[in-house]
């Protein structure tokens, strides 16, 4: 029996499945799974964020709260722990999609976003310690962007519009979630349970550069991921030595797995079974 | 900064945190850890049902429902995946204690417990697919035991009082949570983070048998199991060793992993830091 065609199973606790699949499936090139930590975060952390956040994606699923201040307490109901960030850009998808339900819905949450659900998420990002380093961005430590956000009214859809070209989670809110949706029809294709989850990641990996990966360590770094991603799946490479060399370099698709967790989500809702 | 003393933390969010731990700390001789699954019971059965279970351990919290009607909730919640029981032991414990706050709260829970308690207990029972190899025990596929708990007026105290001396978590009802406060006072001995986790259940596996291992091999097998223990803290084998030759013969310590899950609940609670 799968959990997956349970209807007792609610939205929330779909996204939270699909955060715990995510982060156990292994081996993961690069990121954090059962078989790696990174010094300060570590598998725990990332699953007692998915624990945490239950209360959050239930006020998401019942209709309240705006989107931006349902970003905002995500981060700060998962904060509490010494691991920093987890799941920044997976609760950026997650939340449009347990309250829209699926993605038609979440294009539509995601329309009606407003120019406070940008001020809020600014606080939001302000919260989690992920380093800008695209000076191209709005900075989210600078008081006056909220002055700018207010003036140019711009709301949340427009700012992610406007880190849509260097942040591929932010471009999953601009393009339908393009990559979400591929991620959903990959995990069914690789039939069901933790195989397919890796299986899918790794066709992720040879999709598209992870902008995670480009902020962190520039775009050839980023395009030798994706080189070394489909050399795993032409069988010119392993995946553990794949595995081994991005952790070595420190290099970790941190955004595509965001990405994997909405794909996942989708997924199970459509019958995927994960056991 | 911890979780553990955040006052945002509810008293399930501390149980399902004490469940998650537990079962993601390693290497844990025997049992299901980041490092090993069994067959048909993976750690992600383990993780789905730290998350399923959070609705009975909220009414648990907010006085609503009987001991008996949470537990049997609690079965069914997890019983949705195909990883079949994976917390039996650890609710009858982790429900009492949500309920009660503490280990002076959760004994006087127990003591008001009532012979529906009982019946409801025994349909959760039959539920978990748990093996009885004991026929000292009343049987729970039997019928006629509901007719016998009825007419001797039996409440789930007495079930616990009357299975305590072949089963080490029904005992922990009886005796003011014994080894649960060894285990939190030992969690608290050996330090915050993951190691102590693993340096208590060492400590608990070399105080008493296990029962599921009595249940499952016969008490000598058992026995070995705490001479491998002492062994291990004496520096005669490794830990390593010790967990490969459980795996290898199929010896499991399902019920000091339970009550360690009690353990970490109550240490959770006094401030010891699990990050």
């Amino acid at each position: 029996m799968s959990s997956t065609n349970s209807p007792s199973i609610t939205r929330s606790e779909r996204a939270q499945l699909a955060m715990m699949l995510e982060v156990t499936a292994y081996p993961k090139p690069g990121n954090i799974d059962r078989c790696h930590d990174y010094p300060s975060t570590r598998l725990e952390h990332f699953l007692a964020s998915t624990i945490l956040v239950r209360p959050v994606f239930e006020r998401a699923e019942r209709g309240e709260g705006s989107i931006g201040d349902l970003i905002r307490d995500a981060v700060k109901a998962t904060n509490v722990h010494g691991g920093g960030n987890t799941h920044f850009g997976a609760f950026l998808l997650l939340i449009p999609l347990i309250r829209g339900g699926d993605i038609t819905g979440a294009q539509q949450v995601i329309q009606q976003t407003t120019v406070d659900d940008a001020v809020t998420f600014y606080e939001a990002f302000a919260l989690t310690r992920v380093r800008m380093r695209d000076h191209q961005e709005l900075d989210v430590n600078e008081p006056a962007t909220i002055a700018t956000l207010r003036k140019k009214k711009l709301t949340l859809l427009d700012v992610m519009r406007h880190s849509a070209p260097r942040d591929m989670v932010a471009r999953e809110w601009t393009n339908g979630f393009a990559l979400t949706c591929l991620g959903a029809a990959l995990l069914a294709q690789h039939g069901c349970g933790r195989n397919a989850i890796i299986a899918t990641f790794l066709d992720l990996l040879a999709t598209e550069p992870d902008t995670f990966i480009i902020k962190k360590h520039g775009p050839d770094v980023a395009q030798e991921v994706v080189q070394h991603a489909r050399e795993v799946k032409g069988g010119l490479q392993t995946l553990a030595a794949f595995d081994e060399t991005c952790i070595a370099r420190g290099i970790n698709p941190g955004s595509l797995a965001d990405i994997l967790i909405a794909s996942l989500y989708i997924a199970l809702g459509e019958g995927w079974a994960w056991d």
